[in-house]
């Protein structure tokens, strides 16, 4: 079975190349011809035209989307809907909405075309050399491509969750708890800066990647970040979001639970990306108001 | 009854112009001649010698000390006490935690001295015109100074709350709360600054001042900053917490009670005093790690 | 001017009392014949017919909508529309949300029927006695009903903030600082609560309404519950959320605002109202894994 | 090296039997001859007196204490130290508070006994076949164990951090890390148990061990307590807090450090422990006085 593969940016190309090395058939496509050429300089087909996709898979086709979540997705399947028969399968396996995935499933299903939501987990290293994969879709359609799945996950890391939208649904719970897990881990290692010791930054993230309770994939990369630079001097504490924390809160708001973890951890993103807050100014206004407490003059800052 | 008012500073030379509107024989006393001229210049007498102040109260003495909290209060304390008598009556007035009240109304009743302590709030202007004062002591002490109290206090605004260390509990619950309010206020305007609306702030918070829910001191002194400076764009939003706010809080750990909003509060404000965090670099540098997300460089930012 | 009401629940009906009161000219509306009734028997005119409540309104009309947010403002509109001509005025005086409104106001608009939103504080009593109202909507349209609505409001307690809309924002906003305020008073008294002082909570709440910084209508109430039950022996703290503190904190998500108090609030409120939590099972139950730390057994608790 | 142990509790005993696999020769000690009956079922020295304890390990001796925090290690300090001379080594591999280890520390040292703090980490199990270890102590009394130390951890596990005092602050900062990654992973399940999905949450957690971002120890654990109880149907979602998280926050507010995810872990292991809130009651209360929202009766709920 040959897989088409629209999308070769950080994750998409990746996963060609892991697809390739598996030995699976796949077309890569991107609207770039200069990410088409380099995928071809690996020794993997790509093309720049849609058509030349969709003409070089068999029916029933197999096109994995991976791009950025939103409009993106979607200007991808106005233009190649079109292109598709019914029977033919679409994944998309990007960090989509799952309300999103629910849409679009409903759409293709009135032509026919089967959809299923791959929620990929692992960053880049996991695309490129065995990914943890959370699939929504029927089971007939998860059947069809099981042992392609399989294949490019590391043992254990593919599962069947549930309906259209489930994989993405997951992926998004996912990382809510990853905001809050990297939060928790920041203000620990904050602490650990203003404490009374002077420790060796790297060398606590090492020793907890052995054996304690918070060993895990997000020590050793915070060991590694230690490593590289050892008191983090050359970067700013600057943290975009990317979306699934914001829709995993928004998500408990429309359920009634409870986050208070996960919710920090994004405003705490927020903050971080202010350079001052006008709350801040608000309450040291208040306070000059009634305590005569001086404010710092935006000058002086 | 003449009080003998220990510290002139913001809050202190105040209260005793508030005394002396009121009739109440009052005498200042500052380590500062400065202040001490100051006091005097308002026709109210003063000194800088704690043994003159000593001298000029007929005993059992009624001593107010209005000083910084912690190390000052001990400071007064170690100098006044040896010249004190036993059954005079010294009254700390200020902002101490409540469990050095405890030690040192201790202390104290250990020479026969007596101790009561007034958690007071209003500020500056509360200070002059009429304060709220959270009483702590005996019923016998508080009876002795009852009438001058109600006197300093608008109407209402005087309470004996219960034995030495209850008035500096009430107070710092009653900042804790403030802390909370504040913050509440601070991001409510936060988010009409980023809303799709161009709102008025003053006229926003002056409407807020009669008849909503919200109404109150802090609305009407949140009118008056946005009164005076529209955007708030003369200051920067760093607040500084001294002290009530962060015991309101380590209380409730000991407690075991949650108290999210206070605490969220005070973060907030560490949080305004930082430039950049440790965290932040943290969760950046580990995005970085598992997503090629890319950090904003030092020099960048 | 004769207004007509529509909705006279436990907000409309103290506004038909309050606008009776002020020698307003007012026509109320009930689906339900008893509520009507009960406000003939105020001596005020009313229908269980929105024909007749028309009918009996010149041209341009004026009509006040009174009910629950959602779709029970858009069933009104869905029957009321047809009866209006263009140039008549539609006022949404409820708790909308803000992008309901801009909808409506855009709908009504096709049909130059005009819209005006009302963000109303104060409670039933303020709608009685005296309200605070936001206004959103056209300067023309405000200038129309202002001395109407000055009538309603306490001195000050009206102002348009802007155009359609913008009221409900407004209002929005209110309440979740509202939120933030409420839970920062229960907070306290619950350290208060657990303190080593035994304090009277009506007797601390009646001394923070007089010269405190914390002074305002929220302490006023905080003081009336604990007067009518000393020790809120006979309530729950279950706590509901009627919709305006989530859109709050909704609202600061879709805008990055990090706004953790009111957050903290609202989760705090979710919180209230489950006996048991999941997420409490899932760290239970790792505790109970990693530490041997006894689980409390479902028949136990 | 003989090492003495003192305390066969849960992980004590665990640490014995370690100990005793690898070929150390250790002697145990407990209070309650039962405990110690047991060890010595294991085929390993043990007694209930301390004295025995103590004469039969050759000077330098090294012994190691295992016993629950605060007093008893106090307890136990003051029954050992009369009995050990200058050049012992006391090792406290526990769960104390850091300033505790500091005075402890500095108490011995001026008898000439040498102290160092094993912060544990691994819980029972590793404790039993390979811990991570977190140590504070000087470098010479650190390489005299060194070799000991590294045969109880699994590969990497062990780590010389600092000082005195050095190893239970990393420990206590891994159990702030490890409260927030907990409640990160339980705020996670708690939306997908409310979600539109029927997901399963053994199979979700089970495919995230593998190759995810959020892999590790405690999504082990998490899978393991899914399969034992699929829904976690048995337990209440009552969660304790032993210290550790308590202290790093504590130790945040004590050096400005906002942690804001730390301390929501700890408030809502505090708030798992409350069967109704009275900071609940109060809002509740405040409800109902302005805007009539029935409050929940004590009765119904």
């Amino acid at each position: 079975m040959k897989i088409g593969l629209i999308g070769l940016g950080k994750m998409g190309f990746q996963l060609a190349l892991n697809m390739h090395e598996r030995g699976q058939s796949v077309i890569g496509y991107n609207r770039s011809l200069q990410k088409v050429k380099a995928l071809q300089a690996a020794g993997i087909a790509g093309t720049n035209s849609l058509e030349n996709l969709v003409k070089q898979l068999d029916q029933p086709r197999r096109i994995w989307i991976m791009v950025s979540a939103g409009a993106p997705v979607d200007a991808v399947l106005t233009d190649l809907t079109p292109l598709l028969a019914a029977g033919d399968l679409v994944i998309d396996g990007g960090n989509s909405h799952y309300r999103d995935t629910l849409r679009r499933a409903g759409e293709l299903k009135e032509k026919g075309i089967h959809f299923m939501d791959i929620g990929t987990s692992g960053g880049i290293e996991g695309a490129r050399h065995g990914a943890c994969m959370m699939v929504g879709g029927s089971d007939e359609d998860f059947s069809q491509v099981e042992e392609v799945l399989r294949d490019l996950c590391v043992p254990g890391g593919l599962a069947h969750v549930g309906p259209e939208g489930a994989g993405h649904y997951v992926k998004m719970i996912h990382n809510g708890i990853e905001y809050g897990m990297m939060q928790a881990i920041g203000e620990g290692f904050e602490i650990l800066k203003e404490s009374p010791f002077e420790v060796d930054y790297a060398q606590v993230a090492e020793v907890w990647r052995h054996g304690s309770v918070i060993r895990g994939w997000l020590m050793d990369l915070t060991q590694k970040a230690f490593q590289e630079d050892p008191d983090l001097a050359s970067i700013k504490g600057v943290v975009h979001a990317s979306g699934e924390g914001l829709w995993s809160v928004q998500e408990a708001l429309d359920l009634s639970v409870p986050v208070p973890v996960i919710a920090a951890s994004l405003f705490t993103r927020y903050r971080s990306q202010q350079a001052d807050t006008f709350s801040g100014k608000v309450v040291a206004g208040l306070r000059n108001q009634f305590g005569g407490h001086a404010t710092v003059k935006k000058e002086e800052a």
